[in-house]
């Protein structure tokens, strides 16, 4: 077993700290990779706070992971010793139903398994990138460009792929109007893919504050929701919005704002279900399409696309001793972007 | 003025009664039909009762329109005297916007006027079908194949392309499993076309005395969603779903029969508001589209091809005045699966 340090919440009403536990050994198809980087996703709080479901505890959150390869297994060839990897949410999953595949392993419908807070198919729990290292088939571990802004890579691996894989899934590009609601985490990627890929791109935000901020990512357009005159300039003109937000909001408002023939991209999960008149759907042949994640083909693809137009995550780097403030922080949004653990912290 | 007779509503308090009332002179792009069957769509009911805006009164409803050319205006070359025709949902449109170049004339941007309830270029109201003529433009006219029985297709101008429609957006087809919701006067359209394009059909009811009608349209499968065992069966299994229902019902339980990637078509709207979690679609990737009837071009394929398939909607020929007890009966669902008036019967 392979000695490893963590941060982890015994129990939901924990906060997160310090934690010795192990990894498996290193398998045939398996490769140890120190963690450099760490993203913090919503996600993670959302675990440990049992938001969704009952957790698995102790929970070690964490799946924008970024490191470099430490050791192999005896029948890995993808990696090899110094090599960067990366470890987004899944680290198992059956490969052989429909779903894998078809390269979508994240829905796999037998034996799915995420990077943490999930049982593997040898019945342990599955411990995160709050670590200093993780044993991973290489099969789920990705390459990392050496081009790129390292720490900024970690929050690729879930909301990088999470915006990246519907942009793609609706062609969207050249010729489209795209707007992105929310200027979080997953937003701001959402504006940098949109950008590269072609898309004419608004930023729609409830605060006039974010104007400055979407300009300067890159953006073309700003237009605050809460101005019923800005509001109005747009009614009917996006070919497709891509809904960041996971508090509460009125998906009509935004339904509005599509053209004929627009759909409305959900990335975002509020807690409390949406208000949804079909009749705002039927006028005008919309569409609702949800998105979860991507699978591992698409994941190397987005990697590899940030490689080529230099595109990495925006981002605050914390010590992990200050991941509770970081946590608070984020739920008010005040991080721009992304929170990324520098693991160098965890003595 | 052509004198013409009617069944209108004098205001949204009274019944539908006989009115005599004028259309306009046959202009030189327009066609004079005589009307020999229209169909009794809920929306005609919907309408007469304000149900979603304040109505024109009098209102003379009726979108499902089939008869006769008798006059044709002097520009008119689609038609002759004697000629078959059929008129939906609409009856003029800009002609101009991105909508209309498109073939999307039902969502014509700037002057889309429909059948009846609505107000024409020159200002004046149109008055439908439930009537013994009617004056249109000869480009909102279809031509209709007499190899077809005449009642019959007159429900094709609503419930047909409605159906038609998104089956066709969505490339429903061979190798796809299509469960189709509610069957009545969309629902059977949708079960008809949905063979016809070569999908796996399924009826999904929450009424077992469905069973023998869907068997006899020709559905290969049938479920009964009141019953646990037969619905678990058939979660996560369907490409598509045809949601024809516009009485309250829970999104969510259909959502979840959709296979990964799945669509789930709206073309019911019920009054209320559904309920919907976005990580219902998130996870799976699935998609909730709209869908509205369709336009010129698309309407006139579906006739072709119905033609072509010898498909027309299953009837029951009423006289205009039984057509209260048709509300009635149609409110309960209690029609096989659409009525259509013989307006031989309007003396």
């Amino acid at each position: 077993m392979i000695a490893t340090k963590g941060y982890a919440a015994q129990n939901v009403e924990t906060d997160l700290a310090p934690w010795n536990f192990e990894r498996r050994e290193v398998g045939q198809h398996d490769v140890l990779m120190e963690i450099l980087y760490c993203g913090v996703c919503h996600t993670d709080l959302h675990q440990i706070n049992n938001d969704w479901f009952p957790g698995i505890f102790p929970m070690v959150p964490g799946h924008e992971i970024v490191g470099r390869v430490t050791r192999v297994g005896a029948e890995v060839t993808k990696f090899k010793v110094g090599d960067l990897g990366g470890v987004g949410v899944m680290v198992d999953s059956c490969r052989t139903c429909n779903e894998c595949n078809k390269g979508l392993e994240h829905f796999c419908a037998v034996s799915p398994v995420q990077t943490y807070n999930s049982l593997g198919k040898d019945g342990a729990p599955t411990y995160g990138g709050y670590a200093n290292n993780i044993v991973t088939q290489a099969d789920f571990v990705h390459h990392i460009s050496s081009k790129l802004n390292l720490p900024g890579v970690a929050p690729l691996l879930c909301a990088g792929i999470t915006t990246y894989s519907p942009l793609r899934k609706w062609k969207v590009g050249k010729g489209h109007k795209l707007a992105v609601i929310g200027l979080g985490g997953l937003g701001h990627m959402g504006v940098k893919f949109g950008i590269a890929f072609g898309a004419e791109v608004t930023v729609l935000s409830t605060s006039e504050a974010k104007r400055e901020d979407a300009k300067k990512l890159g953006a073309h357009h700003f237009v605050v929701t809460t101005n019923a005159k800005e509001l109005a300039s747009v009614k009917g003109t996006f070919d497709f919005i891509l809904d960041t937000v996971s508090a509460k909001h009125d998906l009509a408002l935004y339904i509005n704002l599509l053209k004929i023939q627009g759909v409305l991209i959900c990335v975002g999960a509020p807690a409390e279900p949406y208000e949804l008149h079909a009749f705002a759907l039927m006028t005008g042949n919309k569409v609702i399409a949800g998105s979860g994640a991507g699978g591992l083909p698409q994941t190397q693809e987005m990697l590899d696309f940030c490689a080529e137009h230099n595109i990495v995550s925006d981002i605050e780097i914390i010590d992990i001793k200050d991941i509770h403030p970081a946590f608070d922080r984020m739920v008010k949004g005040n991080v721009r972007y992304r929170f990324v653990i520098d693991m160098a912290t965890l003595k």
